[in-house]
């Protein structure tokens, strides 16, 4: 496990001071000096495995308010192949040991961690402590002791901190989330979740590797069905319980294969949820005193597709990460709402440790112990 | 709760002995000495209540292999109400303490037990005892001793017994059986089941009166939860784990609002189920090696609706009711096969049983102890 230095690293002067206020919002832009009217964010992809490639450097040559300006890559074959592919410059292209030099480098607003989670504390606190807004994978790190090292080192750099919660900034999701605080349908009575795929691939990779992930099915998957849950009744849990179950033990030997977790929300409300490497579901079910929704797939990268008690949910597809990248980009450009604040990943990381303690614990019920609200996020 | 004599009723010789063999199933027809090539078994319905009357009168109007023959109510006013209705005389309606002249009623072969849960065991066994076939409403009784007492019933007096498991003879849940037994997506790895409706009706209704229900949510639609998972993935259970959640404790005093439960089969197949009288869903969905299967509505009356990952499922709407009755009725008739008979129902009562002691024992996982295989029922 990557261990974290909690040294303090002391926040540039004028950050704060430097920044602008919108809509109420203070905008940290001291770290952005060549920020101009009009001009996109750079963006730095660390780590350029398969989400990196198929998904974020295509959507990053879509986006409007950023754009893809560095990558940090340990393998120098594929730092040669991204410069050409997107005609990056030797001066924009870092690696693991020189990452730091990324304060200087003005082209470079945003670093966004696309590591193996045990990378994703060292490195999101490197990049804040270069001065650079940071986005963060899901899950957030390891566990909460490291999430709260990332948001305090973010605070103290005065950079902002977003998670990659693409589905935070997509249209059905955002739906569920206006149905839910506008009770369409009423109070949620009942919300079931459910984010798994077959997982048949390379038994090297690094998602099976307990020291790299820190969890199977629940750290990877896992985590949407949590979202789901809560945004799909609107409200934090109070207490779970939860379940692991192993049919695949030579190829699963270190990290969970299926999980599944039963949500108690204020007021009543019962959530269920299921993740799995060895099972593939993809839905987010909603009961409510006077009608149902339902997304079904919820949480691929779409096109997703929905339908309630009153008919279809339907919007134009459009690339998640595009979405999510924008809007945190207009977060700080703008003051615009930070959709998927470093303080929603910590959340979600209580409720992961919650239930690997109920899964040691035999299922019984563990509180959740949350610091924050749900409100946040817009 | 209604005691049950233990006392045996003494088998009328001949019964088996004046049965006939047909596809190698032997028949007991002596107790019915009006069959004829052709005839209709004669049903008494046991208990006029809404399933009576809205389900299950109108299905015997439609049934080929059986029709409407007499009724058990206490209540003079329904008597003559259906008495008119249905062309019923006099000498084949019975009330709860004279019912047991029945015995020498030759218009009636088949005694449908439509009662509280709590009258299952005894009017089956004294259906039995009167030599008629019976069918008992789910769930079977209030509790596995119940369940052994109206199968040994039914074998002393050489009557056959069927569940009220309307499912079991309509053609989407086949179809599930078919695709489960033909392997047509391979291996079933997780299946998942819903069952549930939102109570709001007259608080002092028998359901809400454990005395006379024997539980809420669960020992309802729960029943058909648990069934789902099972034939869901073709196979019975080795272990639950379950949780009750309660909202409404005022409206449901007695009885359990809302229960999750997980399932563990043979081959490290996951089951997760969900039951309530505080929301509404009604879903089966089993993720296989090759595909997927879903039904949605999967256990109401229908018409149901059916997808899988090769298209739509789709069948023409009929009374499940009137299947139910006629696969019944020919299974004593010709030998056609029992598809739903004690034994099942007495098996999904011991993971009834196993349900609530594992949430009076925290949520930890509860063997299921089960004497039969899965593949009865056909």
């Amino acid at each position: 496990m990557t261990r974290i230095s909690r040294r303090k690293f002391s926040v540039l002067a004028g950050s704060l001071a430097g920044g602008i206020l919108v809509s109420g919002v203070p905008l940290a832009l001291a770290r952005a000096p060549s920020f101009q009217e009009g001009k996109k964010l750079g963006v730095a992809l660390v780590g350029l495995g398969s989400y990196s490639t198929y998904q974020l450097a295509p959507a990053l040559q879509k986006t409007k308010y950023c754009h893809l300006a560095g990558i940090v890559t340990g393998t120098p074959a594929k730092a040669d192949k991204w410069m050409r592919q997107y005609g990056i410059t030797q001066d924009h292209v870092y690696n693991y040991e020189n990452f730091d030099q990324i304060a200087s480098d003005d082209a470079i607003d945003i670093v966004y961690v696309v590591l193996p989670n045990s990378m994703h504390a060292e490195f999101s606190i490197r990049a804040a402590r270069a001065g650079k807004h940071v986005i963060c994978e899901k899950p957030m790190a390891l566990n909460v002791a490291e999430c709260d090292a990332i948001i305090e080192a973010c605070k103290s750099a005065g950079v902002r901190l977003g998670m990659g919660y693409r589905l935070q900034s997509e249209p059905y999701t955002r739906e569920v989330k206006r149905l839910v605080r506008e009770k369409t349908f009423g109070e949620v009575r009942f919300v079931s979740a459910a984010a798994a795929y077959i997982s048949r691939g390379n038994p090297n990779q690094w998602r099976l590797n307990k020291a790299l992930s820190g969890g199977g099915a629940l750290m990877n998957m896992g985590v949407y069905s949590i979202q789901s849950c809560i945004y799909g009744c609107g409200k934090n849990p109070v207490s779970v319980s939860a379940q692991e179950f192993s049919t695949r033990p030579a190829y699963f030997k270190q990290t969970d294969e299926t999980i599944t977790a039963q949500f108690t929300f204020p007021g009543g409300t019962v959530g269920q949820m299921m993740t799995s490497h060895n099972a593939s579901a993809n839905r987010l079910y909603a009961s409510c005193d006077r009608g149902w929704f339902e997304l079904k797939p919820a949480n691929n990268y779409g096109p997703l597709s929905g339908r309630s008690s009153e008919g279809p949910i339907a919007f134009p597809h459009d690339s998640q990460q595009k979405l999510q990248m924008d809007d945190f980009a207009r977060h700080i450009l703008e003051g615009a709402p930070n959709r998927a604040p470093g303080e929603m990943g910590r959340r979600d990381m209580v409720i992961v440790e919650a239930i690997y303690r109920s899964i040691r614990e035999g299922g019984r019920s563990i509180p959740v112990e949350l610091s924050v609200g749900y409100g946040f996020g817009g």
